[in-house]
């Protein structure tokens, strides 16, 4: 049985002011525990499942063993976020990356400017872990990287992925000489235009696309070409991230 | 004031059986709903407004002022699907469409076969709108289009393009020519692989890939090259569409 206060302590960490001040996050689900147990980027804070979860992975379990707890399906409700809980839910440390400037000018990497929404936020991780992007920078007015929806719509994304909270000109005063590709509606056609290989693509709020601050400085602004009878104002900013990823990294 | 009736009415097209059997469905938003009287594809049933916002648009609103209602907030509350109701709600009818073989020949359109996510639909939808694709099949085993949810977030797309409930083989035996593309997670490089430029995409489920029976029925089965450094096992669905419509259009 969970103490009253192990449970709280969970619950807590559903508020992103918990998560920041204890340096945790929760993540819910089988599949993503199992790579936790072996991963060597995250730190295991406990691990609480059902009974019958952990006999059949009890080989797997033992790594960890003193951070391991049983408890009933009752106490699962209580700490789980999800409408329809998982047999497993694990407390990470939330990992702190650090950032070398030469893996940085020879990559493709991300900088998200506002995301809010969880879903998008957690495609994207996967698009980044899909092309092996290093770094994915959020400026902080994105949603946080470890919200619960977050991390379950990032299907394991952030176990590989480095998300790194900074604002853009931060990053800049770091790395003077980044290209910066913003996305934009009226830019560069990227199929067809010669753009440096490397660099920051900038991918902007759903609302309100790009801040001022952003676009200043960017060195190009791209876009997706519309096709001819293209009508939609937009796309979805996790699928435009897509296509403009694989447009870079693939000519 | 709105009769219950008319209240029930608009509630029942909540579920997929009632918009079936009335051929209705129902747009909320103060965009869309604008963008709806302009539509010569949509036929309006009734626009239902507060009465500030029918003051507002009035002159756009002559057009179809036989079907214009007031109502109070409180009754827009009770017709709303929406957390925070909008001003406006608008009931259509569910537009039949035709299948024009010449277009489905020498066009690049998408088959979803079995897409599960009304927050996927929605942003395939936007996608075919963006670059302007003609058709957008759905297996039967897909959400609904007219799923408020998924009306909600293709932001407008589906007043433009025409999604048809279908299955392959029925499509197939419409079309026996044409190219099938069925996006696979071991398929031929998109990117780097000589294919035909028109054809039917596929775009299998969320979580179990594409069907056997669609797979069979593919001429080239094609994927998204993961990068070096890749690690996430797939792309949400909506994503991948995406880069594969993108990739297919810009040779």
């Amino acid at each position: 049985m969970l103490s009253k206060n192990t449970i709280k302590h969970i619950q807590s960490l559903r508020l992103k002011k918990f998560r920041q001040k204890y340096r945790k996050f929760v993540v819910e689900g089988e599949k993503m525990a199992l790579e936790i147990l072996q991963s060597t980027e995250l730190e295991l804070e406990g691990l609480y499942a059902l009974p019958e979860w952990l006999e059949k992975y009890q080989a797997q379990l033992i790594v960890a063993s003193s951070k391991i707890h049983s408890l009933s399906a009752k106490d699962l409700e209580r700490i789980s976020s999800l409408k329809t809980p998982n047999k497993v839910v694990v407390v990470c440390n939330i990992p702190t990356y650090s950032l070398e400037l030469p893996v940085l000018n020879n990559s493709l990497t991300l900088f998200l400017d506002g995301i809010q929404d969880p879903g998008n936020m957690g495609s994207i991780l996967r698009i980044a872990d899909w092309f092996g992007l290093p770094y994915v920078f959020c400026s902080l007015g994105c949603v946080d990287i470890y919200n619960p929806k977050v991390i379950q719509s990032s299907m394991g994304a952030f176990l590989r992925v480095k998300p790194i909270a900074i604002e853009i000109t931060d990053l800049q005063s770091q790395c003077p000489d980044l290209n910066i590709f913003a996305a934009v509606l009226d830019g560069l056609n990227v199929f067809t235009t010669k753009l440096p290989k490397n660099g920051l693509l900038v991918i902007g709020n759903e609302g309100n696309g790009i801040s001022e601050l952003v676009r200043a400085a960017a060195n190009y602004q791209i876009m997706i070409p519309k096709g001819q009878e293209g009508g939609a104002e937009s796309l979805n900013a996790a699928v435009a991230t897509g296509i403009l990823c694989s447009a870079l990294l693939n000519r």
